[in-house]
């Protein structure tokens, strides 16, 4: 098999819901053991931009390890800040990207960034958004609003 | 960890080139120990559109069969005839397709037709196609033509 797959994701990771153990747990199963898994976490700064408030970068990279020693995963891992949509992707040397439906497209840009700069395009892992019991994406906004809870139960 | 998922892929795999081994290997690979893949074999009649010759259904299966028996996989798989783009995809239960640059269309539409009957939609992988020595994607048509050879060696 091969597998040892260098695998990069990215996002913000508050709260750290259901959509995310699936799209950080599909990554460390791709990457594989003895492969390596980075984690573009987004700065206090980029994340500002979103429309709901977003905790620190240092308790939110602290929930994310927390998370990834409770699961033992096979390979291994390094929490890099993540500045922008795109952070090292477009040069830097890896295999593949783990994206959520929502995040598709920027996976697409990586690639053709990639191919206009002469590099390897990288496997692109799509996985589908895992829904809440009301059918709906489960998302941060929809915890933040109280509509949900980061399992994606319905709040009542 | 989670794996044994069910698997889908599809293709004419004639002949059967780098691209497509990429392609099986992944496929088996995500599928990991105790998961299935479902490999849809273009059936001569579906094959029969394409711009050159393809080899009978029997050969194209005898060849997959040997590749994927060399291999030793961790997970089960079967071969069923596929006699268009979508075949069952749109409506069984399944994980993940795994598809290429030039068939992630398809996964899409397989998505948004599974999403429009109520079904829950699957993980998409894209592997980015096996590039020949030439620096141009390894296909069917180019080692039809002579250009290349199933391994993407420029043919002199």
């Amino acid at each position: 098999m091969f597998s040892r797959m260098k695998v990069m994701v990215g996002g913000t990771f508050d709260p750290l819901h259901a959509g995310h153990r699936k799209l950080l747990g599909r990554s460390f199963e791709l990457a594989g053991p003895g492969g390596c898994v980075v984690i573009g976490l987004t700065t206090d700064e980029f994340a500002g931009k979103k429309t709901h408030p977003v905790r620190p970068f240092g308790e939110r990279k602290r929930d994310l390890e927390r998370f990834i020693g409770e699961r033992k995963f096979a390979a291994s891992y390094r929490i890099e800040p993540l500045g922008d949509r795109y952070g090292p992707a477009p040069d830097e040397d890896f295999d593949a990207l783990v994206v959520s439906e929502e995040t598709l497209p920027v996976g697409m840009d990586i690639n053709r960034i990639r191919q206009e700069r002469g590099r390897k395009k990288v496997d692109i892992h799509q996985i589908s958004c895992v829904l809440a019991d009301d059918g709906r994406w489960i998302s941060s906004t929809r915890i933040y609003r109280g509509e949900i809870d980061r399992e994606g139960r319905v709040v009542r």
